[in-house]
């Protein structure tokens, strides 16, 4: 917290994961300068981590900031239909990765082989496990987005991720980009609020987790510039969350 | 201007308010250096100033381009709320700021309040006050906006400000992000568009008020991103605008 | 390509042309040292060059890594509108353009007076054509793009750029932002999408591109922060083009 904290306003503890699908090196610097204490977890998007030309220097930049990196979980399902998972390993601890994401949101992928992948990477990396369909048509209920979150957490997981892509608009959303709230507030409270990072790409979403769920919250695919916004919404120092975060002086974690 | 102006446009005069909701130091410094000469006045957006980490490092930096800096008026809403406005007032000048925005658009205050603050700041401090709720279902006539700008101004607010928010859907725009023209113009007309900044989010309604008042129209809440387009809307030079601003060779301020 | 490319994707060819609206030094420096291998051309959008303070430390900057640069078309119709085509290319030698658009999207230009502009500039510049009106009520059909397309090829273009704007709203586009898709693939066919640029400024019109007309067509208007996760969607390693990318291994150029 700024030296002046004239507010006294509680500390922070929700995790903040955020969505990287790029950014310069400069970029990356100054956020963390500016914001590093909001900062948690550095998801670099999808494949883009394949392609950045400037990988090494990137991974060493986010390292000397204490932050850990993961590599998003599409990239491993691109992986795993060519048929390449022990290449990828081999990239991953080349890289020094400590951190992976495993997720089956566009491939078919039985349950049973995603539990072996979870328990498997867990060995030897800190493993985030994403549930949800990219397919908006596909809309799980409760009792299974439950099930399926304990499963994993259960196989090794260190959290389990609910899915809303970058547009939020599948998994905990629906198609129209609306939340599917009383599926979030059933699986919240049987699975445990402290092992689930729920995707919320825009604010309105962010704004509803946190009066919803409290301003600790762990919330995920976090743009890089609305690291600070949701900082400010965490703290009731934005109009969408003002009254609530106020009304709760001491929220809980 | 650049050196070969060949276009021979006229010089621009109206106000470009920059809404900044956590800029890094060197993006800051590049946009100044690519547009200085376009952005006016910096508003660090609501609460951002409280938890920015470098704050005073990006206020030194502002200044030493000469670009007075002003706090979001959601910041000043949430002292109010806690009963720290002195400690708020303390906290301004140990960081040196010269402006405040006073608003309204989320708490409940009573207008002799408000009027009360406007004064009150104005011994000190240069202000902004802003006026329209953040809450999409209020919707002001233009009788209404006009007494409240006109009391505002006369309490000692330097510049008076039409509420938008950053997503255009409040204010001056309907709920549905299309704009409350007939307000908007009644307001102008009666007010003085030299006393008011019009937020406009939006390119569309950027290219309204530069339609409709011309191109030396005082617009708030760009984002740092805009401020190169919107002076391009300015002078003629993106489709949106180009024949209307043709049309007025020697636009009046 | 990243050293270690144990994915064995195919090499990358299709034109990646680069929608910069303003972009700072820096950000322009890291998105080439991140990703300039996927950046073909930058255009430097509709006027905004001409309002750039720092328009030739820029120029410099793209010129070092060897980038070409195009300044947007609708700044040659606010040129033409005002009668100052020669000063124009004098102010486009002086600084150092190689490249230059013309457009008719905004200002009404006979086909012969826009055919003999292509000719004239193609004598001095390498000639992006752009065919499409930015007014969204304005739909062509597919005879009437392929006829348009193939004269200003003939005239001289190097390229021919199929109108969208930045929000993806015209041209090629319906006013409502679906894609007008038999259109589409009919001049492709006809025109050969070798000699077409298509404007796609969202991720599911370059996800609909790479989809239908594979992974290596031109595709224009693309913002900065999106050079990267169009790569990704062109190697199949993001959600929206994984399956189909995959079932091509060897993508035709």
């Amino acid at each position: 917290l700024p030296a002046s904290s004239f507010l006294e306003l509680p500390p922070r503890q929700g995790l903040t994961h955020v969505l990287d699908k790029g950014l310069g090196l400069t970029a990356t610097r100054e956020l963390l300068d500016a914001a590093g204490d909001y900062v948690d977890i550095v998801k670099l998007g999808w494949g883009t981590s394949y392609v950045l030309q400037n990988l090494d220097a990137k991974l060493d930049l986010l390292r000397s900031y204490g932050k850990p990196v993961v590599p998003g979980g599409t990239f491993v399902e691109a992986v795993y239909v060519r048929g390449k998972l022990d290449e990828y390993k081999s990239w991953l601890q080349q890289h020094g990765f400590t951190h992976v994401e495993i997720s089956d949101g566009t491939v078919d992928m039985p349950r049973e082989r995603k539990l072996e992948l979870v328990a498997d990477f867990a060995r030897d990396f800190t493993v985030l496990s994403e549930v949800g369909s990219k397919d908006p048509s596909v809309e799980l209920d409760a009792d299974q987005w439950t099930s399926w979150l304990r499963e994993e957490l259960d196989a090794g997981a260190w959290k389990v991720v609910t899915e809303a892509r970058e547009g939020a608009t599948s998994g905990i959303f629906a198609a129209d980009g609306s939340m599917r709230t009383s599926v979030i507030t059933d699986v919240a409270a049987e699975v445990g609020t402290e092992h689930v990072i729920f995707e919320a790409p825009t604010k309105a979403s962010q704004a509803w987790f946190i009066k919803e769920l409290g301003p600790n919250v762990h919330l995920g695919n976090i743009a890089p510039e609305d690291v600070i916004p949701l900082e400010t919404l965490r703290l009731g120092l934005r109009s969408d969350t003002l009254k609530e975060v106020l009304g709760d002086p001491a929220p809980t974690s």
